[in-house]
């Protein structure tokens, strides 16, 4: 069995549903043998754990540990779904406050014993809230930290399938941007179904405006869906799309989904936030750029970064993240 | 991203904790494209198939059905994870009854429905009671179905490594034979630790017999311990090794561990059964042979078979299994 790195990966929150499911998945995919595995539950830490020592992978040498200083120390690579879940009935923002402590502490953990970390992925929810809390603390740069967004796209991908009969994959370009909440963007432009842009299918009978509109609503409550089917909020596409972002660092290779991203950008209306925007993803960490759509598209998107921004001065005003104007002096890297 | 084989793979008992983990670990183990997943609790089941969907797995064509014919028509390979689960203070035996009731329909459904069966792996408790129980009614050689077996030997790796402090895979030839249950045979002939044979080390400061009496009670109790620490039963590592049995088949590569065997070999004093011995699994399915072991362990692998005969005897008390001598009638395979 070959790894493409010996680089050390953490996983935070490694006794979770997300966090095992990470565990044995980074090893499935040949990332690296050098997994770390924390959590401040240490008997189902430890429960996991041994789970990942049967399943045998040649060459592993996964680690367990409930202190944070000892799994960041020398890590390149971590996932963190560390945060509180999400229970049904509760929005993405109910679960604000806690889990931006959480994330401000992993921020400031990061900077003390991970100075040297290539990339982080921060997938506790509000994730777009948490990833931008990490990345403030941590000092690190907006290349290093990023969140995961893809899910919104491959449930559109997933949807648009389904509604058409056709194979996932022959449904292409499919985009959500802006926040990882309900008031994602949902962009119709780029999307392309066996071929045919789905422009051109909506306000059809093949796909009436009706039609449109239920599927864009069907993916904004995709992660309520899978909490009502199963009865447990998701965490199988959370962990394989996560891992997949950290490959595409590793191994260079792109990312084929949209991740969220530190954006400031005045000129086009955007000031310190972190969103999904058209983002690449390779060996030098995350770059991103503002996405092509149409006037309705891009409405939406400046309506998403409208409620991230309220959610964040929320997160100011409880003195988790400091004053807009502060952050270049707490993280000189966001400027 | 490529896939070893384009053969229809079945999950029974997708909608569980070890059928879905399957379902996507075959997929990012790159087995196969075309995934099956197949459970009676369709709200659980389509919920598990849309997390898979969300992974976005490239090239897959993942299907879901609740119906038993759908699903096994053209299988080529099967893992069945279908059983009832086995709950904290139960044995495996007690789970017998039940559980033997629906391995016999499976048996007769891949009878009907997937006489072209490549491979099966059998993996719910008393896994070499509903294996055995599977095997008979399918009609099917003895090379193509078998029982998950290898948790228990890579449950005494993981043992001896953290014993010994050396990494897990320094622990090599680790066997352990005959039932799946409490009554297993820990072989400690072949297992060597770092180079040193362990019939070396048992006895000395290095490991006491004491110790090694410890460990082999820790290994038996594997299973048990999970769920005290999980809180629920082992679920990762039978997905994993279950699926790594599956890929011996399908690239031919061979695996390195025991698997449960339909033994018939009265010479040595074996009849009907079906239980792990030494075995070689590859695009031939599984063939099997009588371990080497000293005298010690030869007659824990006896003491562990005489316990599956009574096993094996209650279900055909019950009429679930028929009697011996009317196997080769069911079974024209079973010689």
């Amino acid at each position: 069995m070959s790894y493409i790195t010996n680089d050390k990966l953490v996983i935070l929150g490694a006794a979770g549903a997300i966090g095992s499911n990470m565990s044995q998945a980074a090893l499935t995919l040949g990332l690296t043998p050098n997994v770390c595995m924390y959590d401040p539950f240490e008997k189902g830490l430890q429960g996991a754990a041994e789970e990942i020592y049967h399943c045998a992978f040649p060459g592993a040498r996964v680690t367990w540990t409930t202190d944070i200083a000892e799994a960041l120390q020398g890590a390149k690579y971590l996932v963190s779904s560390g945060g509180a879940p999400r229970k049904e009935g509760m929005t993405r923002e109910d679960l604000l406050k806690g889990n931006a402590e959480i994330a401000a502490q992993l921020g400031k953990d990061i900077k003390a014993h991970a100075p040297d970390l290539k990339f982080g992925v921060i997938i506790f929810n509000p994730a777009d809230i948490t990833g931008l809390t990490t990345l403030v603390h941590s000092g690190l740069p907006p290349s290093v930290i990023g969140t995961l967004a893809a899910l919104d796209s491959t449930r559109l991908q997933t949807a648009l399938a389904q509604h058409f009969g056709v194979a996932q994959d022959e449904v292409t370009g499919c985009r959500t941007y802006g926040g990882h909440g309900e008031m994602m963007a949902v962009f119709a432009g780029g999307t392309k179904v066996a071929g045919t842009p789905l422009t051109d299918l909506i306000g059809t009978d093949k796909l009436t405006d009706e039609q449109w509109d239920a599927i864009k609503k069907h993916v904004q409550q995709g992660g309520k869906r899978i909490i009502q089917l199963r009865g447990r909020s998701s965490f199988q596409s959370p962990s394989h799309q996560s891992l997949v972002m950290v490959k595409a660092v590793m191994d260079g290779q792109g990312y084929p989904w949209p991740s969220g991203i530190y954006v400031n950008d005045q000129a086009n209306g955007f000031e310190k936030i972190m969103m999904a925007m058209a983002t690449t993803l390779d060996q030098n960490g995350l770059s991103g750029a503002m996405p092509k759509g149409s006037e309705a598209d891009i409405a939406a998107l400046r309506e998403s970064y409208q409620h991230l921004c309220k959610l964040r001065d929320e997160v100011i005003e409880m003195g988790v993240l400091p004053p807009l104007a502060e952050w270049e002096q707490v993280n000189p890297n966001l400027k």
